[in-house]
C-alpha cells in the first residue's frame, strides 16, 4: 500500500494547529531606526518546560519530492522555530498525533516557523539552496526528544 | 573633518568585544537526524535582565557604502541577535563606547550576529539582497534603547 500526502503552501492558518508563520505579512507592529526599518514583534510562541532559548545552526542535507516520510518526532520540553538563511523554500512536515496522517507544507521565501512545544513533526527537509537555518530551541539538560517510526513510510509528493 | 573607518571581514575574535558570530565554521558540536544535518549548538550568548527571548522579524531598506554613521545605541536590559534570512553579506558596527573609534564589519554569506547586551552597536545596515533578517531580542516592558548621535558623522568605507 502506497500512502501519498500532496504539499499545500504554507500559512499561519494552516499551520495553527502546529505552530507559527514567521513572515512579514501585513503591516509591521512598529517602524524603527527612523523608518528604515519595519519591526514584526515577537510572532513565535517560544515555550520551555526549563532551561532556556538557545540559538544554534542546523546545516542540513538537502532532499528532494516524492520524499519517503517514514519518522517524525517531538521535542516534549520546548519549542523548535527554524528560520532558513536562504529564500529558498523548505518543506515542513508535521501531524496532530502518530497515528493521524501528517500534513506537508512548503514555505515562501521569507518564510520562517516555530513548532508549539511537543508537537510532532518532521525532521529538517530542505529542497533546494545551502541547507542552513537558525534554530531557536531549548538548551537545558536531559533528553528532550521522542521519535515515532511508521512501519509504512508516507510518500511526500509536490 | 571627515573621519573615515574601513571595513573588516567578520571573524569571532574580531568580535569577540561586542558578542558572538554564528556560523559553520569548524566541526559541528553533534550530528542529527541520521547524520543528515550538522549542529552547531548554542553559539549566541543570551542574556535578558529581564523579560524573555522573542523571535522578531526585520525589513530593514538597503544601504550602501560610503556610509554615514550618525548614530549608535544600545540595549541596557538585553543581548540581540541579527539572522539574515538571505545569503547576502550585511555590514556590522559596533563600539567599545560612544568615544571609541567604531568598528566595522563586513559579514560572509552564512554569518549571523548576537550583540552581547549594552553593546553600542549601530542599526541594522543590509547592503544588498531582502534586508530580511530574523532577530531574537529581549520581550519586555519599558524602554530598552539609548542612542547617541554623533556631531561628525564617521564615514564608514569598504
Amino acid at each position: 500500500m502506497t500512502r501519498t500526502i500532496k504539499t499545500q503552501p504554507l500559512t499561519p492558518t494552516v499551520f495553527a494547529p502546529f505552530g507559527d508563520v514567521l513572515d512579514c505579512a501585513g503591516e509591521p507592529d512598529k517602524m524603527i531606526n527612523r523608518g528604515l526599518c519595519a519591526r514584526y514583534h515577537d510572532r513565535a510562541a517560544l515555550d520551555f518546560t526549563d532551561g532556556r532559548a538557545g540559538i544554534s545552526l542546523f546545516k542540513a542535507q538537502l532532499r528532494a519530492l516524492p520524499f519517503a516520510l517514514d519518522l517524525i518526532e517531538r521535542h516534549p520540553n520546548g519549542s523548535q522555530a527554524f528560520i532558513p538563511m536562504g529564500l529558498d523554500p523548505f518543506l515542513v512536515i508535521a501531524a496532530e498525533n502518530p497515528d493521524a496522517t501528517p500534513q506537508a507544507f512548503l514555505t515562501d521565501a521569507g518564510q520562517a516557523i516555530n513548532f508549539h512545544k511537543g508537537t510532532w513533526h518532521g525532521v529538517l527537509t530542505p529542497l533546494s539552496g545551502s541547507g542552513l537555518f537558525a534554530v531557536v530551541d531549548r538548551v537545558g539538560p536531559g533528553a528532550n526528544l521522542e521519535e515515532h517510526h511508521f512501519k509504512t513510510p508516507w510518500i511526500i509528493q509536490a
